[in-house]
């Protein structure tokens, strides 16, 4: 897929005051170091100010958040796949629970993303929006049961028959389309156990930018991802 | 107010391709020049990528387009104001015909604006809506009747009396409001009939990106206020 | 105002099973007792279904809890004003916490409701929102303070300084609009305290509908207003 | 499905001026009585105000045009899949193309109306969206593009291929899913056309509702269906 190293590791930066601006460069700076170090790829998605000054500085893959289902035009407050594109970015996260779409425009943004070559990580809730997802022929689609969210309890320990439901819906439906999940990941053994019911990757956010020490943590997730694969 | 002079020019440079990237810090660039050239305050409001490379570039004001009513924590895909501003934005533009927000959301991005010493743009249609805004305390209202918005047909010469009521009711509501109004403004004696209507600058967005000259189309806007002041 | 008589209770009956369908028929019943017996005004706001039928048995007004800002024509599952009209209705909630609404449609629909003879009752959440609802000339505004709705912590009581400051700062922009408050009333003290605070009635709902006993409920409102008028 | 009996034409009565309230109520007899004629089911989908006194008048389906994806509670203004039904509909378009619902809303909608024993009649704007709500596990699909809906050009005319498509795919994903096709259906034949693409009916709301002669063309569409089936 479009050169993206899997299994991968995405750090979503959400709107979190440790990852915006300066911050959020120093952030990706460490997740540049543990990429290198460990030979895992780790991708960050920084808010849209700080996506250029990121992909300026670092050479691991840098997502948008979010993009409008829009093309260049009038659409003040919007967000162009275009402008993140030339800041950037190589793909961008859809759907995500803190950003849900309408379906109509999930389509779009993931065909959009599709002609301007770059990655399409859409965000679903459960097994069942999974699957639909999956008909979208998404690159990637990563499972976060809102619920979960925030808590540290990992989805993947958590909720594991989900997780594999997912997994066998999705590929039911589409079997081209790489499998994450997300929600509650803060431990290597979380992502061993999300490995381990058939996930090519983790979605993280709070468990690694709140973290005491971020690097310790990515350190962490990435050994657990080489001792898995 | 904040050190924002009064009359400004505020460029929108929406989701044009001609504003975007590389050709945005261009395009500011031009603006930069006709406000040291003719000493009228010119702004401009790019995309949120394109904001940190263009505050980086010029020294004249720059405007977010949008952000949302959030505090930092977990808001995937949405625009910090924390954001914008460390990016070197000085204030936003809020509720853009093209990003309409809700009323509470409105005053919640205004107040949260004026507590971190920005500067409030707030759009409007119509002259009850501009008067419900000033009762909010923004810095600038500036009036855009959608139906005139791209049509090349000034506002300030279509519908002067919708101008010159919302003037006397936004200063009525409150009188430390500064008021603009954009919509279909492409020559200066568009702009010099909105000085007379009573406004203190112009909101435009294709009238310059799109022009074939921006630099000359500027000039003569600059000219217009000087010679109305 | 359109000879809706002032002071009143309303009652919104939100999505309550308590008040859904028959129930609501039989609530509004009991409504209109209370309002017979005490010379009391008290409306009703049903779910859209139910408008019809209560409109068609009880002799108390009846509101929509929303209406959409389209005209008639090709907006399928909105809720059309005239349709809300025809269905027995004498007016509507605007913005409600639970409904909140562009800026831009609030207008549209005040605007609306006014040139249908109908009477508009306008949710706001805190003193500056209220103030430019104001500016709007609805017939009603209704102070809702988010935070202490379904409390029983009544507004009244507990934010007495917010619905003084709410009713000088609305009766400064314009003093035609009638001021009703709302949050947390359930006992006959709360409406005595928010008539003193210069309101001239409430809007309920969980304090009424999911009362053990209505009628008693309501017949201490009125009451409670007949001591205070 | 639920004994709701296929082939069916469904007539969306958007909010349109001549099926509101009363007109409503006609509109939807003389549907009754095509049905009777003709033994084609006929359902209609009118405005939520007047579900409770078509559902009591006429024999055929009612459907909502809308719900929203909430349980019974605080949801001032909202449309719970209860009241409708309390009110008498058998089921609810979902996500029509003038209310398009987020992907998250749209599932939850569908797994609540199957709990519900009611029918669930999901509208799609592509093939690729179509094949995404199959795999919800609705009862019905509706394919209706966008561009046509109102303009009198058929989808089953102008865009075959897209139709046919749209069955293929979404009968590979879920074999069970019904699919019907609408906009700018008005003729007999249009239907007819329908019907040789493999769908199972039209779901119509303009070429019924704002014709000269609804009945004439209600008679039309369904002898269509008796001389396809």
């Amino acid at each position: 897929m479009k050169n993206l190293k899997i299994p991968i590791i995405i750090v979503n930066y959400k709107t979190y005051s440790e990852a915006t601006g300066k911050k959020a460069v120093k952030l990706s700076k460490i997740a540049d170091e543990v990429s290198m170090e460990t030979g895992v790829n780790v991708g960050v998605a920084p808010q849209f100010t700080d996506i250029a000054s990121i992909a300026g500085t670092v050479s691991i893959p840098v997502f948008a958040q979010h993009v409008d289902p829009i093309v260049p035009g009038s659409s003040t407050g919007h967000v162009l796949l275009e402008s993140v594109k030339e800041a950037g970015a190589v793909g961008t996260l859809i759907n995500h629970s803190e950003r849900q779409l309408r379906l109509c425009d999930i389509e779009a943004i993931v065909s959009k993303t599709r002609e301007s070559g770059m990655v399409s990580v859409v965000c679903t809730n459960n097994a069942a929006v999974s699957a639909a997802v999956a008909a979208l022929k998404p690159d990637i689609v990563s499972l976060e049961p809102p619920e979960l969210i925030g808590t540290g309890i990992p989805v993947s320990k958590a909720k594991p028959e989900v997780v594999t439901e997912t997994v066998a819906l999705v590929k039911h439906v589409n079997p081209d389309v790489v499998m994450l999940c997300g929600a509650g990941i803060t431990k290597g053994e979380d992502v061993t156990a999300a490995f381990k019911l058939g996930t090519k990757g983790v979605l993280v956010a709070s468990g690694v930018v709140k973290a005491k020490d971020p690097r310790k943590v990515l350190m962490e997730f990435a050994e657990a991802i080489n001792e898995s694969v």
